[in-house]
């Protein structure tokens, strides 16, 4: 499906985009967030939802809007301390308004650093409760001179609405392939500046594909964002019959794919496929109801078979959720890297029917189709041969080609083409009948 | 369940209750092990059930009753070469009452040694065929000078009854748990005397508290005595939904679980889960067919799903069977750290419900039940948080909190202390609307 | 069952007899196929089958009758290059006639040889295009000079027949175990001259036996004859319920189980509990849809449960389809370990009956029965008895014996001989009710 591009400039391209998001006001709900996707726009036509504050949403209550012109601190002297336009996280996320002069003392219970990495500034968000407060490296903490520092936050919280990018792509079948990932986040390249434009990007390659399922791409708030689609969207969700949940893909770490609830979903089985088929050093987790939005779309309720791929995932590299997961921490390849994997997976899903052997007894003579080498007595067959021996000795109708690929070992590219030769010489059919092409 | 106790003090007195089992004539019958029983009454109301002689249970008959009034072998010169008053061992279990002479080369039939333990004594029985014989230490054996041995077997085999003791703890159910120990073993102190005192101990502790479970403790002859128990008992056997067997409970060996029949019963799981978590090294077995009375148990006809939670287990460890297993072998903190897994063991059952979220449609909102704490960003959710999210996750009425427990590694008790949590913010209801409490 | 005959004679015997059917002439068709199976008549009495050319065969046709007088090969100078009446394998097997002048190079485009090992001549086929050519050594035809070379092929291929071997032991059940090998190779040793002089043999020792199943021995041309058995048989296919294809059994290699496509079908447990139980090294290997005559009878019309069992498997050894597969490969030993571990898998499925015990509940009692020693207290049971409470315990009629042989750990024959005995006790049933005995 890459065949027709090139590695080093998307990997560029990508990247370029990833730093464009980056220095944006992103949050649960605000402006930062509604730039952030029509940035993303450019690549693909997300649309934007608004749902108004106050909607109840499930269990959850869609809350005001935040939005932010400005936050400082300036110390004793009146110098200035922090300034959030120079880097947002400086602010914890979410700050209702505050102007005044405190001491020390009593800021220091508004200031979150973090002693065991005392040159990162955290991320920290009061999303559910009223509460203004800064965040700082450690080591700017421990040298704030004592005395009475001004505190000029200039945030705005009222009511206006959540907003939320959706993109559907339908395919050849109702069935939806769901990929979601949360765009909420401010100053966090690979957390997850890196996933928005490689999820925008994947939309923009499969609108040029014919493909089986329909794709329905999700740019949404971390958790109020999965629950609030969740709950617009119930007969919806009931369609969607395989999904990934993306973040974190643009790190030197290895490609981590988290099972879904289930453990053994189709979903589950493709990515172990892809990961276990790429040479490259990769892990498989269970699923923990922990993470990102896959504890959303994982809850027994609705139990869709959900997974998530990432290369390091949640919370395991030391930068994450603090000020070093800025751009330099996205390495352009394994952008290039993990969105061919996310294509790979795609073909599977795509091209995993079942088939029924027409000729089921015995072995067909292959050699008469042109199928089989003419000459006799080489102790190896050749791999497409193997291919197309496997497949008409499984398609009993009872197995897919992920069964196939699984159980022999064969590339699961290998099996499809040979599926398709089989198939036009007349020897298979399938059984699900599917009227799309593959990806 | 332990917290209120001390451990030292617990020890020693476990310690103190098997030293003064151990010098006493056990057998399947007779006065010995009445006595026993009746020791074991002033830890718990244990009830004493005779069976006569003669009755048939199932393809056995209940013996004729054995008591012993001395058993001495006077040598050549009249020296006293063996008296069962000072081990009881010496005298061959169920020897026929015998007075005579009988010369060197003769006496040699009647004794049992042990050539590769040589300053061992056996421990022998003749239940189902007539004899007598007498037990020595194989160095002493190969000293007996030749001559004439006068045979001095004062015992009584006559038409009486066979001994068991039972004891009851009604629970919120019928469902009973099952604790098994074999009490007809003379001075042998790991087995079994340490196993009958920490069973009267369990059924003490377990006295003093609300359970969900009726526990019906067992103290019987071997073999026959769970036979007769069975035979005599086949519509309560029915009740039995998990059990155990102890036995060499106090030695310093790890703590080994041999499962069910069944293999995975939910005692196999709950005990295996215990032994896990516990962070100290134990193995786990397979079901066979033989050991102690989960043969009888585990027969085809019944089925019951009763394991066996030993130390080192039947017949491994070099003095068992012999008069190397005298109360020196018994260690006070093994014998406490013993009961103190068969208490995690059943608090696994009495806790294990299945439960169902009654927010199932995504997670529900933890932080304004003051569930969760209100700043975001940490990469990592606190113990009890996880705990939550595992119970909110997997409970869909089909699963319980020992299979949530094994799925996610989080300690059981957590787990049950987060269900309890959850029901009481009505967000988690009992499936199995168990009345009781837990133990 | 082996247990009357002499191992090294038996060994020496039967590497005479595949010394004697290596330097035939043999193809799919024509009279050094028929004179291969002729000499095996000698050892039992295989029945000879004719089908002719042309029959149709589920996708095949049965091809035209192949014979040959001689073939040979002359240099430029008139000198002898290739002889087939020294090594067969020189002739491109299924050759059409030719007899002609060709300059070097065009002589190169019927020529096959081995680059990667050069001292080799190759084994080629060309069943199903017309063709002729010639197999040497790389050695060889680097050296051959420029110039005209003089072809005389003198071979026939007319329509005739397509010639097939088989023999059946009628048991005391319908129920089919098939042993089938190819008999279709020329002049190579191993594979498959050996497998098909020990099929051979095994029909000799099962024809002087009682057994329950029926035994059929199929010597087919490879692929297409196990084809056309299938298509003339389809009904006594589903008579099938156990197989194994017989090939390479001769070289000094471990022995190596393929399953069945089903994986776990009882041929294939019984097969590798035997493997397993030997102490031998060997290997158990996955289905794949390659290798000899199990790709026909696993095809998914038919799935019988047939596996392979030889040495070194399909392809593996470096003389494999070459001249180096001579009979120096084959060493008589591991012939008769080969056929002895046939006879053990065929006891195996000889003796695998479901029991019932008669008294379920808890144990019999063994000793009054002269089961069971009488003094107790020793901690081990006897191997016997261990194999009566295995078989007593687990066969409440849902577990073969061979079920019961997997979870103990108890050799096979001491579990029959165990069950023979409590039959004999009247403490079991065969649930199979079985009127034939054991092999």
């Amino acid at each position: 499906m890459l065949d027709g591009l090139d590695p080093a400039a998307l990997g560029a391209d990508l990247h370029a985009g990833m730093r464009e998001l980056y220095p944006l006001w992103r949050s649960i709900t605000g402006d930062g967030l509604r730039t952030s996707l029509r940035l993303l726009q450019r690549r693909a036509p997300i649309e934007l939802h608004e749902v108004p504050s106050g909607t109840r949403v499930f269990d959850w209550v869609v809350p005001r809007e935040w939005n932010v012109r400005s936050a400082r601190l300036l110390g004793p002297g009146g110098e200035l301390t922090l300034d959030a336009s120079r880097l947002n996280l400086h602010l914890l996320n979410y700050s209702v308004p505050f102007r005044g002069k405190v001491y020390l003392d009593e800021l220091q219970e508004h200031l979150y650093s973090l002693p065991d990495a005392p040159e990162l500034v955290p991320y920290r968000t009061s999303y559910y409760r009223e509460a203004w407060g800064f965040c700082l490296s450690h080591a700017q903490r421990t040298r704030l001179p004592p005395g009475e520092y001004e505190v000029e936050i200039d945030t705005t919280l009222t009511d206006g609405s959540l907003t939320y990018g959706e993109l559907v792509l339908p395919g050849a079948e109702e069935h939806e392939v769901l990929v979601s990932t949360h765009c909420c986040h401010p100053s966090l390249a690979n957390d997850n500046c890196a996933g928005m434009v490689m999820c925008a990007e994947l939309a923009h390659i499969l609108a040029g594909m014919r493909h089986r399922y329909t794709y329905r791409f999700l740019f949404v708030p971390g958790t109020i964002g999965a629950i609030t689609w969740l709950a617009l969207n119930e007969g919806t969700a009931g369609r969607i019959v395989h999904g990934l949940v993306a973040a974190c893909v643009g790190d030197a770490g290895p490609l981590t794919y988290k099972r879904s609830r289930r453990g053994d979903a189709e979903i589950d089985r493709a990515a172990v496929l892809v990961l276990q088929r790429s040479g490259a050093p990769h892990q498989v987790r269970p699923f923990t109801p922990y993470g990102y939005d896959e504890r959303q779309y994982n809850s027994p309720g609705f139990d869709l078979p959900v997974g998530s791929l990432t290369r390091t995932p949640y919370g395991e590299y030391p930068e994450y959720h603090t000020s070093g997961d800025d751009p330099s921490l996205v390495i352009p390849e394994k952008l290039v890297d993990t969105l061919r994997r996310y294509l790979e997976v795609f073909e599977v899903l795509e091209g995993n029917s079942v088939y029924r052997n027409l000729q089921p007894k015995c072995e067909p003579q292959l050699g008469k189709r042109g199928l089989y080498g003419p000459v006799g007595g080489q102790s190896h067959a050749a791999t497409g041969q193997m291919a197309m021996l496997w497949v008409l000795n499984q398609s009993d109708g009872t197995r897919s080609l992920l069964d196939i690929a699984e159980r022999s070992g064969v590339p699961f590219p290998d099996l499809a083409r040979a599926a398709r030769a089989l198939q036009n010489a007349g020897l298979l059919r399938d059984e699900r009948s599917v009227p799309g092409g593959s990806v």
